[in-house]
This record gives C-alpha cells, structure tokens and sequence, in this order.
C-alpha cells in the first residue's frame, strides 16, 4: 500500500492530546487522516486532514467511520470493540487488533491472560460483582489489604482501591472486579515495545516512575531507570514476553512492579501511545508517536535507543485553582537546559486535572534529574 | 504578554513548509495562530487554528491580515514590506522587523550592508540596469568571469548567473542588480543566530554544505561542519558581527564562504528558519522552528547545542518525472539507522522541484556521512 499517496487514509478513534502528539508525526510523512472523536474540541481537530464527531462507544459510529479507512487505530481505549472486529471482517486494517483490546480492556480477563502465559503478576481473585468480596474474606478465601480493581473502565479514574476493611468495600460499584495482593515495591518501571505486523520487535529502555515521598504520586519518569542492568535486563525480557503473547502490532506499554526481592511483576498494559513514553520526544531517536505510526502501517520500527538521558514530570493542575488557566512561571523554566513544556491547550484548570508535561533532557540522567526538580519546584498550573 | 492564552495570537505570513515546521512547534505551546497564504492549497492550513487566502505582496491584504493579530512573522520574504512598516506604527508587534527585512530583500543594499558595517564580502559593483555592465565591461572597470545578481528577487530562481562572455548578459532582466567578484572557495558554511528582542543571542553550530563534484549543487548539508575549530570559531564570530548589525530579532541564517586561504567572506543571510537549519529538528536541543517561536515571542532562548551529528539530504524531483509523486525506497531508507524523511506533501513532482528533506543522525559525523551517501544513492522521487 502507498501510506504517501492521498488515497490512504489512516484513521483515528479519539481525538485527544496523545492522538495529537500522533498526528504531528504523521505529518511529517504526509500520511492523510481522519480522527472521530465526542467532543467538537478535541486536541486532534487542529492536526488532522478531516474531523468527525460522534460517540466511540456506539456501534453504528465506529463502524462507519471504520468503513472510510485503509487502517484503523485508536489513541483510547474505550471504543467499541465490536465494531473493530466487524470491520476487520470486513477487510479494514485494525492495528492493534480487536482481539488485542478485547483482552486487555477487561482487567480481570487481562490478569487471567497472564496466568495462562506464565508471565508474572500479582496473586489476585475474580469476582463477578464486588460483594462478593465480602464472602471471600468472611470464608477467609480473602483477606485484609488488599486491592479492589474494577475489570472495566469507566469509572472515571474511580476503578482501583485499596481495602482495608469492610467500610472501604461499600460503596464500590458492584460490577466485575479483581482483588490484588498488596505487593511492598522498590520500583515501578515500564517497558514501550513496539511490534510490526510481521512480528519484527523493538523495546524502549526501562523507564522508572519515582514517587512522590508522602503523596504517593508519581513525580517523575526517568529514562534510563537508575537500576541494575539485571533488573533492566529481566524488566526488558518479561516486556517481550507479554509482546509476544499478545501478538499486538503497534506499541505495548508494559508496566511492572520490581518488588523488594528484585522480582519482576506485570501490573498492566497499554496498546498504544503511553505517559511513560512522552521522554522520547526530546530523547530518543524515534519517539514512541513516531513508532507507533510507523509499527501500524508496517513500515521499518525505527531505533529506540536514546540520544539522552530524559526526564518527564507531568503538569497537573493545582489544587486550589479552577478556572481558566496560568502557567505560572513557564518562561523560567523555559530558561532552564534542555527544557521543554508541552502545553496541552486545554483552557480550563481543575484541581489534579491533566494539562501537559516537560521534558528534561541532559547527556547525564543525574544532572537531568536535578533540573527536573527544579522545573517541579517552578512551574504552577493555576487560574487568573 | 501571555502568549499562552486565547487571546494572544501570532500571525504568519506565508504558509508554506517552513511555515507549516514552526506552526508544529507552536502547538507544543498551545499558540493561537493565524496564517496568510496566496494558495487555498497551502500546507499551513492544517496546522493553524485560522487560514485566510490572500495576497502576500498586496498592502491592504497584509495589512488587514495584520491588524489581527499580536506579533507577526513571516515565513517568506516576499512580503509587502511597507504594510509591515505602517503595522509596526500602528503598535503591532512585527519580527523580523520591516526595516531588517527591507535590507534584505534588496541584494544591492544588503550588500552595501555589509561594507558599512565592516563585514567581509566578496567585491562587487551595483548597477542600476543590467545592461550598464556592458559599458562597465568596455570601459575595464568590470572583467569576466563575475557572478551577476539580480537585487530583487521573484525572478523565480534566474536571480544568479555566471558571466563569463557579453553573450550571458543577453537576455538578463533589466533590473537592479550587482556583479560580483567570482570567489573560489573552499566550503560554504552557515550559521544560524537567534535574537531576543532583548538582545540576547545564540548561534547555533557551524554548519557545511558539501557540493556535489560535478553537478555543482549542495548534496549534504552537514552539523558540525568538518573544519578547524580557527575557521569555525572565525564563522561563528562574523555571524555575530552581522547579527548585531542588522539587530534584527528572530533567526538569522548567515551564508559564507570559506575561501581557499581561509578567509570568511559572507555571502548572504536569510531572517528566518533556513534550509541549512532543518537538521536541527533531530539533532539539536532546541530545533530552529521553536528557537524562531521563543526568539520572536521574547521567551528564554534554548540551547542551539546538538545532541548527535546530523545530516540533511534534499529530496527533489528526479529530471525525468513529471506528475503524480512517489517516494521510491522510502521504506529502504526508513530501515537505515537515525533517517528521518520529511515528505512535504506537494502531490506532483517535477524535475528538481523541493518534494521534502531527510535528516540523519549519529553520534558520529563520519558514519552520519556514510549513511547519508546511501540514502541519496536509494531514494527517488519519481512519478507513478
């Protein structure tokens, strides 16, 4: 297939800011694309050849913006997976597929994944509703901490909680849910491989999220992570074994827990463009945006490696501001070396709501990290 | 002002690729922009929030298009300057400004720039209409061999010309022009400077542009140019001296020429991103787009320094195509360590016409040259 000729069309179900951060790439091969998303906002109307409005969960939507594409993708995934498996009947390229979702859309049917591949991962029980929870610890088959994850998303950021006791169980939304061992970790890291359709395979270096000391959130993600290369290495090849057992095409974000024993556990995926990529931009030789488009359309999985080391710190919204959106000191941090913001464009601000993110590149991860510290230190995200 | 606002708007006039390169950064700070462009067909107008469709050299056009907005840039210079003057009046924010741009455009008056200002060039004579150079000539106050310019552009790429014999002068526009003495040189060099409207500068590297043998034409455009570190600090320090004389603010893009007893002799500039700039995008901390964006909008200047070595190849239609375009080897060369095309999206070829650019990068300059040589020996642009 010619992806250069203006009879291509590749498109793209959501329209936000990682659709966004897509597009950009795709204009530099002049790829043409639609985007459909809800909203008559969306990030994506700016970057895209044409725009379609209209609802990713519903069938009807999905399958005719579908039947207008040559390949098929998704920047979210909350979309209507029977649709995508009713156009790849119908011949249309859905990269990655809707098997692929199928699977990983449902957290349950996800850890059940793992097990039956032999990929490590936290001890857990499915329930199909959540009270069921409440038997299991009365019959001792469950018992204190441990952590509620609804099998489907949707919850609005309300799907995972950690349960000490019966009080935290109520009110739970009672649908299908996992119970998780509570698992003490040294690290989180994560792992973007990139796979083509003829299985070809390429992986990221190992990030690190650091957290916040008290908050509990994560400030940072470092690539390189400053880990022993053993870990990385363990980290690096239980990543390609999940890529191979999903036989996904495009990326996989493959996000683990190295626990106090320097043991390796998969904690989730993501088939597509993730947070802990966004350090590529700035620092790697093909950024994940990039790799994505390039893995979806087959064309050559470009090199992963980095130029530099880069740091991302997310740019969340205070939380004492609402309302139409500063960002209070970005001209010093724009002074500061190898600094870069990206600005989601988003006008209002809301307390912890997503906005954007900077990048600290440097050669030395260590100096980068310091900088990153100072960016953190500087930047608020406020209201006038 | 905050740029980072709805309200604040940067106006472009022009919208073709280079345009198009800088919009890309200004989405990375959620910039509002608005574009002028003679072509409905324009490749800006999938990147700005606003296109409008006009006349770049008529005054009223220019002018109107300016009154909406907070700071203008151009992408072209063909631009109607003295709308630019009666904006830069009426309060609007206009860089690089008119009078900077005025200089420019007249090859005649940049020239004499130069020696007013004490800046190296090669020797020359202006002439009101060229055909004063026959009398010139006759009268041995100018010999063949000299290269004739003409001081306007718009001659649509017969604005240069070797003279060797009264036979070349026939058929020359009859216009205002110089005849410049013939300098062998060595290497061409460039180098790129950003001003603030503070004053403050950076340069970005030396930069070289290989010629081929035989054609005469610039084959490689290299970063860091492979020269003594003498002649590189001595370009460096020229491109300044010409900097601070023009005061201008945005990118200036400063061509010499490296003479055979190393000598810098400048050859001309351009005020905005250039050509020579485009392996920045790879290569370099801060690319020459968002440097031109921070510079005009008075935000921190970002390091001009490299990451890696990089190499740009332009990609033009093949002498013998004509029509609709196809990249042959496009995925050959997309296979090859640290390539990136940049396909500019024009949708027929012609012989030599600018179809895009491919960039590469390496740690190493040497093996950057080596890879480059086979991505030109590989890719064709050619026509169905």
């Amino acid at each position: 297939m010619n992806y250069f000729s203006s009879d291509f069309k590749l498109g793209i179900l959501g329209g936000g800011q990682l659709g966004k951060m897509m597009l950009y790439e795709t204009r530099k091969y002049d790829i043409q694309t639609i985007v459909l998303d809800p909203s008559n906002e969306a990030p994506c109307k700016i970057a895209c050849n044409e725009f379609f409005q209209g609802d990713l969960m519903d069938y009807d939507t999905v399958y005719e913006f579908g039947k207008k594409v040559d390949v098929l993708t998704f920047e979210i995934e909350n979309v209507n997976v029977d649709a995508l498996q009713q156009l790849e009947k119908e011949g249309i390229t859905v990269y990655p597929s809707a098997k692929t979702l199928k699977t990983i859309n449902n957290k349950a049917t996800q850890k059940l994944f793992y097990i039956d591949h032999n990929i490590p991962t936290a001890e857990f029980t499915r329930f199909a509703y959540s009270d069921e929870m409440e038997n299991a610890i009365k019959n001792e088959s469950l018992s204190f901490p441990f952590v509620w994850k609804s099998a489907r998303f949707g919850y609005d950021g309300q799907g995972v909680k950690v349960i000490r006791s019966f009080a935290d169980i109520e009110g739970l939304p009672n649908g299908e849910c996992i119970a998780e061992k509570m698992i003490p970790f040294k690290n989180e890291l994560a792992v973007i491989v990139a796979r083509d359709p003829h299985g070809n395979v390429k992986t990221y270096p190992v990030v690190e999220m650091e957290f916040h000391p008290e908050a509990n959130q994560v400030e940072y993600v470092i690539c390189p992570a400053r880990i022993d290369k053993k870990v990385a290495d363990k980290a690096q090849e239980i990543a390609l074994k999940v890529s191979e057992a999903y036989e996904h095409v495009g990326l996989l974000a493959v996000e683990m827990f190295q626990t106090e024993d320097d043991k390796i556990l998969v904690n989730e995926v993501a088939p597509r463009p993730h947070n802990s990529g966004h350090y590529s931009i700035e620092a790697s030789y093909t950024n994940q945006f990039e790799q994505q488009i390039r893995a979806i359309l087959g064309l050559p999985l470009g090199n992963t490696e980095s130029k530099v080391a880069g740091i991302m710190v997310n740019l969340v919204g205070d939380e004492n501001y609402t309302g139409a959106v500063v960002y209070k000191n970005i001209e010093k941090i724009m002074a500061m070396e190898g600094v870069t913001p990206h600005i989601y464009g988003k006008r209002e601000t809301r307390p912890f709501r997503k906005m954007g993110h900077v990048t600290i590149v440097n050669e030395d991860v260590t100096k980068a990290r310091v900088i990153a510290e100072e960016v953190k230190k500087s930047i608020k995200v406020i209201s006038e």
